[in-house]
């Protein structure tokens, strides 16, 4: 936790807040914080700032901070990634949310087991948490969107043309294809497939409507160090 | 497992092998493998090529193959590595098997808890197991080489310089340095720090002997987001 990241119902007023919970077990436990401790501070989906803790307890902390930096530019990319199974999906969301993702699109795929679709880490709170975690590492406030896509097919014929119509698409791919180009000012939708890779019917849905195939040498990585190569090649 | 990796021991002949354990319970289980199925098949440390299974019972398969594939080159990179808590070094030592990591120093660091040290993932058998794992994953045959240093001074000071006498030497770090550079061509040694980064001690001590600090961005990444996204921003 490199940025303590308050919610809304954590303030008190613009300059104090309460924190419980996660945050303070991690300010005691690792940290070993105590009064008069500087930390920094950010407001989900808002500016960033200094503050310090003015009270400390088993139950909480009293945090009095000023806000007057704003969080770092988010990439511009959506990923549009084949569901991962639960346990990697996990660090996935606080990866994309640590290295600035802007929009990441969880779609359906043929080699995706139907059974990661009913995994709580996909509730709501649950993907939200995990994002959480992902900025504070990062130092970062704002959240990354997330939608969930059962249906592979209706979606990329019906929505995700008008989606991408103003962005670079590229689907990241093994084979004979031209390397994964660096963009850092170009705004990009990013395919990245399920463990197996997309399958042929899949790769032709998104080249049919303008994604272009490109790859970062023969070594298959795993979809979490894919997504990580790939956004460094196209942004770092 | 994109790649059923043979020791030397589960050879029958040049062009059979005997496989149990681990890679036969993935074969029937994830695979879903058959009589008559193809796989790709590589030698630790030798080369690769194709095979399919003669004979197939919960107790062993019988695979006949014919290695004529190199293996895909290294990358020509030592990476000097705090060590990382235990959970987390297990998927490092995957990552860089994976990206093709030529050797990996773990070093100790002002920030690594004592008890790092004690886990028996650092058993050389531990360590193989998650390198193997991840040459299955990558399709490569060769184990990197892994250093374990448990005093970082004598080392730095002492077995270091000579090491990096021809390789550029590179600081993963936060700051107002040059950006990570791309050198596909470029011997590297590449130091990355604990989660906490090195103190100003290590640094100025790595530094000493020539090594340079730089850095691809504001965002504070995970080690193993840093090693994928430092590996990719130098070599792929």
């Amino acid at each position: 936790m490199n940025l303590l990241l308050l919610s809304p119902t954590d303030l008190v007023n613009d300059n104090q807040a309460v924190i419980k919970g996660r945050q303070l077990q991690h300010i005691l436990q690792v940290h070993q914080s105590q009064v008069g401790d500087a930390l920094a501070v950010g407001l989900i989906n808002g500016f960033m700032g200094k503050g310090y803790i003015s009270r400390l307890s088993t139950e909480q902390a009293i945090i009095e901070f000023q806000l007057d930096t704003p969080p770092p530019a988010k990439l511009p990319i959506t990923l549009l990634l084949a569901l991962p199974r639960p346990k990697m999906l996990r660090r996935i969301l606080q990866t994309i949310a640590t290295m600035g993702v802007n929009k990441l699109i969880l779609i359906n795929s043929y080699k995706v087991e139907k059974s990661f679709w009913q995994t709580p880490f996909l509730m709501p709170e649950n993907i939200q948490q995990q994002l959480l975690l992902g900025l504070e590492q990062a130092k970062d406030t704002v959240l990354p969107e997330v939608q969930l896509v059962k249906r592979f097919k209706p979606f990329v014929e019906d929505q995700l043309p008008a989606l991408i119509k103003d962005s670079q698409n590229l689907i990241a791919h093994l084979g004979n294809y031209r390397q994964c180009p660096s963009l850092p000012q170009q705004s990009t939708t990013l395919a990245i497939g399920p463990e197996g890779g997309w399958i042929n019917y899949e790769v032709d849905k998104l080249q049919q409507i303008g994604f272009t195939p490109v790859q970062l040498g023969q070594r298959i990585l795993r979809v979490e160090t894919a997504v990580a190569a790939f956004l460094t090649k196209l942004y770092y």
